[in-house]
């Protein structure tokens, strides 16, 4: 039997894919450290359960497939809240940020086609552009720079006939990169000059560290027709298994498109979604900056960490809670296969994202590492204190080979 | 801007698109009927709340990508228990069977490729295999054989070397044909000869009335490389907005191939997966009895009023709780804006699934309604009796113009 050429252009994660070595490493009583994944430690809000808890009726039934009533208007609202003002109309309630971008790319994406994604990305884009049969042109950026790539001289000349979409995550993940206000004009102008789908995928938007005014996409009502947020509830809530998100277009016609993937799957899953509207009810402004709060330790932490680690180069991350970290070594993933497989200090090691999956372009990134900084300071400080230790002895080892 | 050559081969849902009618139906004070939706009334067994509201932990994190371990092992159990022996390995969780498809589909099939799908079938079928850029060629039936396919004659003749699947739903929506297990067995020996996958949506499993034993294709060991089968809890159980289906296959390489995918939309909803556990796991043998007899009562309600309509053929529907009528008129979808339109008794009126969205052969179907036998024999009983007046006063209309 024949695989599709397309899945098998597809990877699996990069993120994920160390899973079976961890396990191997656990057995031997290791204990592993996780700077590697974007599951955070925070509690979900009481909201979630207690909306789902006293959910009434007693026949579980296919949401609409548009979405819940409740949860389509919380986000509204919340959009409204913060001076982007959209309709229910223009909402789609899909499984996560995920099923946003599922639904998106193939409405606008086929063989042939090009999207242009800044590298480093989140490796799942490659996933879902190469399902549609299109490919991924690389905005490159520079590790040197900050990795900032919002410029015309960056991305008007890798615009051809087959350029279809601008796809950016801000703020960023991998980088940490939060865009500027004139930045932000700078994508709009562009995607609305050359005719360009400009996909935005603000999930980590609160997740800003420099007092920055909270931004989207939204705000351009000159690029109406261009842009698509994606957005969810996961990191904002951190509650990543409920699967609730959104896509966010104010062009009618691909809502229309996108009407037939969301009809054809039915709908996103009613309780979830009821458990998402009650979170955005019951938000204040403090809960935000609490979060903010509570993840800038947490990235202060890393920082002071990384900055004690000899020939270690990376920018502070601006938001979101991940960073790129350029590591004084030859390949990332032969350290990472080292840490799990023979380093240890008081029996314990750590675990990061190689960089190089975050990269379209071969060979980018092996040097550079993702750090997810998800969990309490004392633990990150003792994880980077592991990054460090596991450098020296795999440098040393490898001297002494 | 360009959206894809596949989206825009993609419809809407013939099943939703009446739905502004209905609207303004009810505006006008009417109440409509339903016979056209597969959202039954029968209530979700209180096992699926109970253990979603004493899900125990503070975070709602990421579930496995392959899914829950609980909700994984309940569906083995439940398989292995009918005599399927199958392991968690075989089986990943998805967002209903839906995006079973949604995953299986883009492995197997691209552009230039076939997938044999016997006609009439569930429409958003042919949305899932339109996103791939493939094409469904479709296994004709005919109302006066009662709609059966799985024979060699009708079936090989239609296998050429673009040919990489067929695709059957058992028991049959919208046809209501139960598969004998000769029937299975022919469609297992042609997929292993010809070198297909065979994706079996067994979603209506337990609803069969004639008393026959529950089949599934995976009985086939000697095929377990070709079947793919697609279930979900959503019709089973009466959870229709829990959306948690399973894709289970013993071709190691497909599931390989899948994981791409679901590691790339990372899980389906932790919730729902524990709710769905719970489902499996509290279900006795009189639960399923007594579901089977609620839906035989419906059944027999909609065949004896079907029987007094003038001129009306259909074949009594062996299980699933859909069946397709054909009517004399000249066209359902013109029947069924009249109905919405301007048809009433005493202030009532009724809706159906207009046959042609159900075939890929244009022109075919026109005269077919599918019906959904999903609410109380009584409301089933006045449903029927509207589509009866309303015919006779849809053919007297015409008579007169």
């Amino acid at each position: 039997m024949k695989f599709s050429s397309k899945i098998q252009r597809c990877g699996l994660s990069p993120i994920r894919k160390f899973h079976p070595y961890v396990v191997a490493a656990e057995a031997k009583g290791r204990k592993v450290h996780h700077l590697n994944i974007g599951q955070p430690d925070i509690e979900t809000p009481e909201a979630f359960f207690d909306a789902v808890r006293s959910f009434g009726e007693s026949v579980l039934a296919y949401a609409p497939s548009p979405g819940v009533e409740t949860y389509l208007e919380a986000v509204r609202d919340y959009y409204t809240g913060m001076g982007f003002p959209i309709t229910c109309g223009d909402i789609l309630a899909t499984y996560g940020g995920s099923e946003a971008l599922q639904i998106v790319l193939p409405c606008i994406l086929e063989e042939g086609d090009e999207i242009l994604i800044p590298e480093p990305f989140y490796p799942n884009y490659e996933t879902f552009v190469h399902i549609t049969g299109a490919a991924i042109r690389p905005i490159e950026t520079n590790p040197d720079e900050g990795y900032r790539y919002a410029s015309r001289d960056r991305i008007e000349p890798l615009i051809n006939e087959h350029t279809r979409a601008i796809l950016v995550t801000n703020p960023g993940n991998p980088t940490g990169v939060v865009l500027t206000e004139e930045e932000l004009r700078t994508l709009a102008d562009i995607a609305r000059e050359h005719d360009l789908f400009l996909i935005s995928d603000e999930v980590y938007r609160e997740l800003v560290y420099g007092g920055q005014k909270l931004s989207s996409m939204l705000e351009f009502e000159d690029a109406a027709e261009n842009v698509v947020v994606v957005d969810s509830v996961s990191k904002r809530f951190s509650a990543t298994g409920s699967r609730v998100g959104v896509m966010i277009t104010r062009n009618r016609e691909l809502m229309a498109q996108a009407a037939k993937i969301s009809q054809g799957r039915l709908c996103a899953a009613t309780l979830d979604q009821v458990g998402a509207a009650a979170l955005y009810r019951s938000m204040t402004p403090e809960y935000y900056v609490n979060l903010r709060a509570e993840y800038q330790r947490r990235r202060d932490a890393v920082v002071a960490g990384l900055t004690k680690i000899p020939g270690v180069r990376f920018n502070s991350p601006e938001g979101a809670f991940y960073l790129m970290v350029t590591l004084p070594v030859d390949d990332t993933e032969k350290l990472q296969y080292f840490l799990l497989e023979e380093f240890e200090d008081h029996g314990e090691t750590v675990m990061y994202a190689p960089g190089e999956g975050f990269y379209a372009t071969p060979g980018k990134g092996r040097s550079e590492i993702r750090i997810a900084y998800v969990t309490n300071p004392a633990e990150l400080t003792r994880s980077i204190e592991l990054l460090d230790l596991g450098i020296a002895a795999y440098n040393a080892r490898k001297e002494n080979v």
